[in-house]
């Protein structure tokens, strides 16, 4: 074969070949290829790309056995992972958008995609902002405005954010601040931030240790006598406060800040209003749920991510910006690239050339619509509340926080401690038994939640180690949460045995 | 149709009509959508997404309409753009990849493509390094070793290696520069260099200012004298060098850095060396062409591309470590994700969660093999090379830099400029009578090459409007690339008519 035909001939085996790995994919799980390291790094130990190129038959038999060992993130036995599960348009779409290979950096390399880019962009500002026609009219495709920015995800978006509101403070020279009168800067927020706020304090050269990681009321809620008195110490230490972050759908407890009261203390305060609503922003789909976001409209900067209940593939970030010409702050040019004058998205972007990924957006908001993105959000919130219920039905469980969203935090107590107080000893031994429990439903591969570790008030500060469920997708009943319990109930009662040398029969939650 | 089942029933005709559309993108060119702001703003003006779901039926009508606007990238008619062309098995794998839809950043959400991404960095980084067998052995599965990460893409890879060279120089507390004594710090590089590392010294907090962009010899590489000029300056401003960049291929010019003495340099001052491989890396792979970038192995980190010169996707950067401990500077870890006693990789990335597009390069090395690759990057080279010499021989154009890689400058010369001493209103001229011509061209949308603004040595500092060739589709034959110039002889003569009242007769490169 010539090696240009690898770029004109499709193999319509390689084609059906990719169809049938999904297939067997799809109704596998995890136990076909058990999450072991050894096996795996034996797998994939070659550092030197072969000499020349094998064929794609030779080819096919590599990928089926490198398939097998990917993570079946979308089986509804599994309720602990935060990627979207993908309607099934997508495989194909992904087809049109790799293709076309689209670069929406310059409008050059992506032309009308650089404008869909906008168009969807400004769909979530009106979902987010609700300004009117006029603003949109007006704003949408103005040449130096941006309603936001795509990114790859979620960190960069609120690195982007932070970067915002640091160079509207002092821009890229920190030593004005001290010029100011400044002895340095900080954000402040609730415990529960993403890490990617450290990530980003540390990038741009503040400090990871300037994210002041303040306490949370029993709802897992930036408490607000914390915050003025972290302003009242920032203001004694010459600290400038760059940005105070809300939280709308924590990692752990799908937890919303209290976002009209933060608004009104950044507004007294002059203070850039930053809310990470990566997972929880398309709960505004949802008239039954939208009330939760309630104060959103006011932040400056809002972070959305389209993978996850945007329901789109990864790679898919967004940050919207409430005034069109925020992005202003950040904006650069390149002789051979994103000229001045120009529409080029990669003026404001901190990523450079990326992909078109606002195509698979469009294709998901026009063929769900508002009302289909809404149905789903309803029936996820309600199966974590028939979770919650069930949970916290049964003494083998302890329900670590109220149902908000659709992420839950729980944990299950072995048999001897079941029904006593809890003191640290035996929330020592709960974790251990939780981290346990976690590896071995993994180990197993039926079934999954993820794990974290976390301090819930009502045991004060001591971290506890949390079972952490994610119900995103649409075809989880209830019979998998029960299933996944009852795997719970019987892998318990197995370690428990091991771990505190006792011998029950495991029960049901039936 | 129930909600539920766009996630588990794909539609065939769904499929079908992608390939169609692919098929009718690829027999077509710019020509059928002219590049038209005002047709593409009114086509997509709508700032509310519809309430209801509309049908696949009624999508396919949209993306009909959409899909002509899109660029034609890889048209051989088209040497202007610096995307992939990409293999066709490409269409197919994406399927693959994007349904599976792992997640990298941690091993629970990627099992073994945590480890194929370590193999692939693995071999790239022998490609660039060349250490023994042992060496990989030990390293490309290690817990706390990375060998390299992944990226979206070259501007995150480069702000990576700044960063990384930063928190080696005084962690993430730039004020500890100001204890030792610094005023500030820099990083050298010829100017040529790529604008991402002004938006890194921007997002570090170190200043855009502060990239130091030096003369070029005039052959466009970092003049040496220049370099050493600068350390002695940085010396008695008392500026930190955080890091030497060396450009191997730069974006207007293809020009190479003389990388063994850079990083001679960098290692005489302790200097970090970078090396901003994004479009010359893959130059290894050529027996032929490797000499080019001697050095590199020395070099601190390495900035690769997949979407450039490797025919991967959009959204596949890289930055390679020589060290593997080196990632530990910026190493993170989260309660819940990315632990630190475990394999994710997410402890390193600048981003979080991302698409495990190293699945893109796996398929493109084993079915291309080191073999495919050296042929195609022989065969573009040597095409520009015959490009170059058209270009030469023809007084209508003028040359503006020797072939090194697979990327030209060059300008054209208008009939009553041509054979004539040049001086800087005749070249005020040229600029002019350049961007007209390049605009009409990509607007008749039959071929297409980008434009730059550059100085070149022998027209001293003045900056001038060059048209950038580059020579990456595999499918571009000798006729294409006259085709291309012939244009611009018609284009030019019309242009010339216009701008500066002459009547001539276009001629031909043939």
């Amino acid at each position: 074969m010539k090696l240009t035909e690898l770029f004109t001939q499709p193999d319509p085996d390689f084609g059906q070949a990719m169809t049938a790995l999904l297939e067997t994919f799809h109704h596998s799980d995890d136990s076909q290829a058990p999450y072991q390291r050894d096996s795996f790094v034996h797998q994939l130990d070659q550092s030197s790309m072969p000499a020349s190129g094998i064929s794609t038959t030779e080819y096919l038999a590599r990928l089926a056995a490198l398939v097998p060992g990917a993570s079946h993130l979308t089986s509804p036995h599994y309720m602990g992972h935060m990627t979207a599960p993908l309607p099934a348009f997508t495989a194909e779409l992904s087809r049109l958008l790799v293709m076309l290979n689209q670069n929406p950096m310059k409008m050059e390399s992506s032309r009308l995609l650089s404008f869909l880019e906008r168009e969807v962009l400004a769909k979530l500002h009106r979902l987010v902002y609700r300004e009117n026609d006029g603003f949109y009219e007006a704003q949408m495709h103005a040449k130096d405005a941006a309603l936001g920015v795509m990114t790859s995800g979620g960190t960069i978006a609120n690195v982007t954010a932070l970067w915002l509101a640091r160079n509207r403070a002092c821009g890229d020279d920190l030593f004005s601040l001290y010029e100011q009168g400044y002895r340095g800067a900080v954000i402040l927020g609730s415990r529960l931030m993403h890490y990617s706020f450290d990530k980003g304090m540390d990038l741009l050269g503040l400090g990871a240790g300037r994210v002041w990681r303040l306490e949370t009321d029993a709802d897992n809620r930036l408490c607000l006598s914390a915050l003025e008195r972290a302003l009242v110490q920032c203001r004694e230490q010459k600290l400038k406060v760059l940005a105070l972050v809300g939280v709308a759908g924590s990692t752990d407890f799908g937890s919303i800040d209290p976002l009209p009261e933060l608004a009104a203390i950044a507004r007294r305060e002059q203070i850039h209003f930053h809310v990470d609503a990566a997972w929880g922003g398309p709960t505004l789909f949802s008239p039954r749920y939208q009330g939760l976001l309630d104060g959103i409209a006011q932040a400056d900067t809002v972070t959305l991510d389209g993978h996850k209940q945007l329901l789109v593939p990864l790679g898919t970030g967004m940050l919207l910006c409430r005034q069109p010409d925020l992005m202003m702050t950040v904006k650069r040019e390149a002789p051979y690239a994103i000229r001045a004058s120009s529409f080029d998205q990669g003026r404001f972007t901190l990523e450079g050339t990326r992909p078109a990924n606002a195509l698979y957006l469009d294709a998901a908001f026009q063929l769900l619509g508002q009302q289909g993105y809404a149905q789903l959000i309803d029936a996820n919130y309600d199966r974590a509340r028939r979770m919650a219920e069930l949970i916290d039905a049964h003494p083998a469980f302890e329900l670590m926080s109220a149902p908000v969203m659709n992420l839950l935090s729980y944990r299950c107590i072995p048999p001897h401690l079941q029904g006593k107080a809890l003191d640290e000893a035996a929330n020592e031994q709960i974790n251990a038994f939780n981290v346990a429990l976690q590896k071995a439903q993994r180990a197993e591969g039926h079934s999954f939640v993820s794990r974290t570790q976390r301090a819930v008030s009502r045991y004060g500060t001591q971290p506890l180690t949390l079972l952490r469920a994610v119900l995103l997708n649409p075809l989880i009943e209830e019979r998998h949460i029960r299933g996944l319990l009852d795997d719970q109930l019987r892998l318990g009662s197995l370690i428990a045995s091991q771990l505190f040398d006792q011998a029950e029969q495991p029960g049901s939650v039936a």
